[in-house]
This record gives C-alpha cells, structure tokens and sequence, in this order.
C-alpha cells in the first residue's frame, strides 16, 4: 500500500482466438502467486491492470489492437476471474500515475508524462488522478496535430500529429529527409538511420543530425507548451525509449518549451522519467491503493 | 444549493489604492443582502468568487491586473470579512464550471469552454471539478502557441497564441490584411471592420470575409482538437461576444476541428455555450455547493 515494489514477473502474451486467454492467464498467475506466498486473499488489496488501448472510467477497453481485443469490459473480468476488487487503466496513462507516485515526479498532483518510443504516448495526471477523458483518449497526446502543413500520413489516419517528428521512426524520417535534402557530411551517411544514431551523431556536434535534433525539438518544446496551457502541470516528465538521449536532450527540448510557454509555466521544469517499464507496475498498484 | 438564481445585482468595483476596497465592498453588500431578505447566516452555504486572473487551488491570486491587484488571498479575506465559508476561482473557469452544471454542457463531467472576446479565455473541467493547475493558469487556452510562422507579438510577450487569431481584435488583424493584400471588392471596405463586420459579411456570401473566417476556423478547430488530445472532453463549448455569429461559426469550427481531431474524438459536439454573463454566477456558486 506505500508502493514498495515486492516482486515482479511476466507471463506470455497469447493473443490468438482474439487474445481471450490474456486476462484468465493473468488471473490464474495473480492466484498461483497468491499461493506461492501463502498470503490470504483478504489481505490484498486488489489487482490494477495497464492496458494497451484507450480505458474509460468503468474500466472498459473499446479495442486493444496489439492484443487482439475488441470491446473487452476488463475490471470486470478480472473481478470474476479472481474474486479481487480491480482496475484498469491505459498503460500510458498508469505509467504517468506511477512516476507521479514513485518517480521523478514523486510529490507532485499535475504531471504530464510525454513517452517517446516507437510511437509517442503520454499520460495526464490531475490532482492526483489520471485524465481518461470522455472516450478513454485523455493524454493521447501522440496525436496532438501540431505540425500545420504536414503532408504525410500518420498511422491515425490524420496528418501533422506529434507522433510523426517526435517518435523513434519520426525522428529517423526527418534524419532521412535532411539526408536526402542535403550532400554534406554527416555521421548518419554511415550505419543504419536510427533516433539513437541522430542524438549520438548531435553529441559530437554533426551539423545535420543537429538540424534533426532542432526540428524535433522545437515540435515537441512547442507541443508540450500548448498543453501546459491546457492542463498547466507542476512538472513535465520525458520517458521511452527516446529519452535514452538524456540530460542533452532535455535541455534542449526545455529551451524551446520556454520560448513558447505561457509566462507563469515557462518555469514549469521538464525531466527525464525514471522508472522505465516499471512505471506501469506502480501506476496500476496506485489505481487501486 | 440546485443552482437556481434567485437574484442578481452590481456593484461599482474601486480599483484606487491597489483596488484595496473592493472585496470590503463586495462582503458589505453580501452582509447586506444577508439582511435585507432576512436570512440567518447559519442558511447561506457560502461565498463562491470568480476573479478575473489566475487563481490556485487555495483561492489565492499571484495578481489581478485589472483589478490593480497583487498577490491576493481572496478566499480568506472574504471569509474574514463576511464570517462565510468562500471559495474563489478563475473567471473564466468559473464561467466553465456554470455552463458544466447548469448550461449548454449540463450533465456534462468533462468540458472545454473557450470564450472568444477582446481575448480569449478558457476552463476545463475534468470530473467536474474545475482544472486550476499548478500556476492558477489551467485552462489558459489563449495562450496556447497554435500559430508557429507567427510574427506579431501576443499582449503576453509570445507570438503564435491563438488569441491572436480567435479574439475580436484578432479576427480583425487577419480582415486588414486580407483587405491590404488584396484589391478585391468586399462589404469589409465600408464601414469599420470588427469581428461582427466579419461575420456578417461572410454570411452575406463576401469572399474576402470567407477567407478570414476560414483562417480563424481552421486555427481554433485545430487547437480544439490538440485540447482534446489532452483532456478528452464530452463537449466543447465556444462563448463569448465573438459566439453572437451563432450557428454558422459554430459549423465552420466543427468541421476544422473534425480534420484534426484524433479519431476518438472527431464526434465530440462542440456548441454554443448559453449561459452568458451569468455563467460565472453559477460557476462560482457551485464552487461552494
């Protein structure tokens, strides 16, 4: 209950037959764990669940693509499954309670958690409590459409969303475009394309990934400035895979949130998140604390 | 406590000396009230108060200038002054908060409210509870920076905020430079332009307004969707004398807000809001109900 971390573990994802194994295997672990540590059901709490796809407040997922799910009311099969009171949250979203719980945001009521991987999540958390929104969508701030006169396509369907310049394949599309665009030299004419290959190649100072790294910059400074006027958060947190880039990239994503901030948030102070993947373990253990 | 208006009146509001008088002059007149309709205190619930400048969640104001105030601990003083539980709140979040429970979003948990006037203004209620944030400026859509190619300076010091291009005077920056641009005719070149001359021109089918207002839609309807990759609402709703163009403006903002909108979201409503000046009156009483 004070989000000490006892154990963790991890079970297959069987997605066939539209994933219908996925919650009676988590069940049936959560039990067998029950056993193995010889605890008794009344003195657990309760079980939290990320999920993969939009959740509404009631706990009911619309669709789960990487899981095979369509409509699925998750709590409430957890519920029955295990005979334990149950939540579920999105997994972006349960990451944000988590850091805001137990990690770099630890203390804080506001957060904004922005994850930069292969496309880009986020999590709003206010007064404590995560922003599901009307239709699960709160926080889904990947598709924010702040890039006015994009022209490709995003997997959304819509263009301009801030998945396509501040995701790991956004950022290796602007490297490529700049690439194309230009014949100087650079780092990135060797080796494969990839997000890390352009913050490596910035760090020692390569013009072109250092345009890259501007134009990445200067989208997601801005976005993040738009939504602080929105939500007005006491921190900002970055996390994913991107991040990796760390202390430097922070910096240079705080610059240009503070040239496009809203006065009384261009303090606001932009950070790494810290707890990796196990964000998503404290955040779930958080809905039901 | 259900949200009927039983009476309303004004006073003037002094801003001499650091507008020092105004909250004693605002507790008499309640003290007053209190006493012309014979009530006992023990049956008023409270002070609800909507200022017009940030305001944090323990009803304190960093400054109010308009007011000519400073940092100001309103709720206190007010509760000093009137021996009255009070609460104070954003003006426009309060406007937010009325429209939320007794206007065009009753019923409604999660609303945007933009009110569009000599600036533009916002709330947001997630849960029903009015988003102040960590600096009182929750909700200051205003100055959310939608415009990146903008050059002009915003009275907050930025450029880009959209109320450069969704306020009245902003409306009527975008007509005189469409009228300076161009040579074509257009009901715009006789008399003054203001937002209405706009809107009123446009709907008199005159080409040169319908590209203003197609340039103000397409602005506000793409930051109403990137709001709503944020917070998710049930329903947007647009106020202020900027709204008076009605059901038309409305349908222009819908359909440029469709284009942007992340999937989930494309079918939130966005509708007039109705309660006009007096949303502030139900939004700050319910701030003490």
């Amino acid at each position: 209950m004070d989000g000490t971390l006892q154990e963790k573990w991890e079970i297959p994802t069987r997605t066939e037959n539209q994933g219908e194994a996925i919650l009676p295997d988590i069940a049936a672990s959560i039990l067998e764990k029950i056993q193995e540590k010889k605890l008794s059901k009344e003195t657990v709490a309760g079980v939290g669940i990320g999920i993969p796809g939009p959740v509404n407040e009631k706990g009911e997922v619309s669709c789960a693509v990487n899981l095979h799910w369509g409509c699925k009311q998750v709590s409430r099969e957890i519920e029955e499954l295990t005979g334990l009171p149950a939540k579920a949250g999105n997994d972006a979203n349960t990451a944000a309670l988590g850091e805001a719980w137990k990690g770099a945001a630890e203390g804080s009521s506001h957060v904004i958690l922005v994850t930069l991987g292969t496309g880009v999540g986020g999590g709003i958390i206010i007064d404590g409590k995560i922003v599901s929104g009307a239709h699960g969508s709160g926080g889904e701030i990947g598709h924010a459409n702040v890039v006015p006169d994009a022209k490709e396509s995003c997997n959304c369907g819509n263009q301009g969303c801030l998945e396509q310049v501040a995701s790991a394949p956004g950022i290796v599309r602007l490297a490529k475009k700049e690439l194309e665009e230009n014949t100087e030299d650079s780092l990135l004419r060797t080796g494969e394309v990839t997000a890390k290959a352009v913050f490596d190649a910035w760090k020692q100072n390569d013009k072109l990934a250092g345009r890259v790294v501007d134009t990445f910059s200067a989208h997601l400074g801005r976005a993040l400035a738009i939504f602080a006027c929105v939500a007005d958060p006491e921190i900002i947190l970055i996390g994913g895979g991107v991040a990796k880039a760390g202390e430097p990239l922070i910096e240079a994503v705080q610059r240009e949130f503070q040239k496009a901030a809203f006065l009384p948030c261009k303090k606001t102070p932009i950070k790494l998140a810290k707890l990796g993947n196990d964000a998503g373990i404290y955040g779930a253990a958080k809905l039901i604390c």
